[in-house]
């Protein structure tokens, strides 16, 4: 059994690592390098370009905030866009929304995807074969310019950080689109990383969704190996605003769902209360 | 300057590591190694037996949940008790609300006040001369099974985790004297661990504070350098449950005591949200 160590290389002076059990995949795809291996603290890790992405036993808090946040918010999504997320793991919690009638996902690196699949399948679980599901290889800026305006109610953005890879995904030109793509109440969702180490990321993505969407706001959620503290995830909508909900509207729809108490770390009052936060990270939002 | 990295030991095969810049200090008092050094991402770190304690830049969030929480909970505590919070950060909070007439302040190693007092002076700020401080280097459990019945309205006991000097403060013993040294309608607050590794930790302080005190609840908070998600405080009544406050009555508390508006982390709102646990953390509490 191998017992060494793994360093994730996110920030330069601080940073987790992972004792190694075994090392499952190692490759350089066109795109990144992708790394999974086995530990005993936390199962399965996809590690990209040196960063974690997934790992089996803290996927869920990450996958049901970025998911059944903005698709409850919402209240009626029946198209979901999905950009990223090649692990499988949102597009499966999209799919336990019943009403949805369409999700796509589009991830630029079909090399994640076969990894996903062979080396972390209960993250997706059955969500690849499902008829409801679209998955394109693509590059997510290409599909947002080409498609049809007011096609989807929610889009959902899993990238890396606006480093490599996920740059475009962090542009004026990229929010337009995704702008215009969506219905008329829809809205938007994307990771904005940590504050507290990357402070910059959430104030600047901000900026450029304002840019686009009369409502920019954002909720946090304690993701464990997002280490740092609250990640926060950046929302904008085209409609009414997403903050200031009512616990039970959210409750009354996801029992509806049929997701209500079928969750391990969202509930309707984490929900709304998500939208509160800290004034260490809300000085961070435009005024 | 020095380059080295420094590796937290709190788990066996997944942790937290800085870069040191400067080590500050390094001893073995009778209790427990101590550690201070200087860092890039957090400034001057304190760890006690390979554990991060404390560090500059973000010990606000820990700081001001353990002490806002239970004292705005409570509503007009006089008199307060601190078991172990060697660095002085949650004195100094505690000494920030006016109502407050005697705080006293037991911990058990002295070596710990004076590297914080030398290295951190910050956490402290002027709350080591304040006439309303009491500090005593102590034992704990020997201070509360001396002290008279009825003698605090709050006690906040910042310990270590349940192994090595902080062990006696998770013991029957304790939690009873704390009872018993309590008013009526007085309450505990105690860290019991981040429980997505440390659940067991919640599980079992909360069954051993279920003995002796009719309410027992638990709330949260995302502190960057207790890595793992959200750890848990766990809060102990004698009187009236700490669940449930309106975000009203918080906020008018807090503004009464001119702290509203001052904190980085706590809020009204995030006060009353931090009691809505996660499933995932939920389950762990006796039912």
């Amino acid at each position: 059994m191998t017992q060494h160590w793994i360093e994730e290389t996110l920030y330069d002076s601080w940073g987790q690592r992972f004792r190694i059990t075994k090392e499952l995949a190692r490759t350089k795809s066109p795109f990144q390098d992708i790394v999974v291996f086995e530990s005993d603290s936390h199962g399965r890790v996809l590690m990209l370009d040196g960063v974690v992405q997934i790992t089996e036993r803290d996927e869920f808090v990450y996958q049901e905030m970025l998911t059944h946040v903005p698709l409850f918010t919402h209240g009626a999504p029946r198209s979901v866009l999905i950009i990223g997320a090649g692990d499988g793991g949102v597009l499966r919690r999209v799919l336990e929304h019943p009403g949805v009638e369409k999700a796509v996902m589009v991830e630029i690196d079909g090399a994640v995807i076969e990894l996903s699949k062979k080396h972390l399948p209960s993250i997706a679980g059955d969500a690849w074969t499902n008829p409801r599901a679209e998955v394109i290889v693509g590059d997510g800026i290409d599909y947002v310019a080409k498609a049809a305006d007011g096609s989807f109610d929610v889009i959902i953005v899993d990238s890396t950080d606006p480093i490599g890879v996920g740059e475009v995904l962090f542009t004026d030109s990229f929010y337009e689109h995704c702008a215009r793509i969506l219905t008329a109440d829809g809205l938007i969702v994307n990771q904005c990383g940590v504050p507290f180490m990357q402070a910059d990321e959430l104030h600047e993505t901000s900026v450029r969704r304002a840019k686009f969407f009369p409502h920019v706001s954002a909720y946090v959620a304690a993701v464990p190996t997002y280490v740092g503290g609250f990640m926060t995830l950046g929302i904008a909508a085209k409609g009414k605003s997403p903050a200031g909900q009512s616990v039970e509207a959210v409750r009354t729809r996801a029992q509806q769902a049929g997701i209500l108490g079928n969750t391990q770390y969202w509930t309707p009052e984490i929900h709304v209360g998500s939208f509160n936060l800290p004034p260490y990270i809300a000085k961070h939002l435009p005024k």
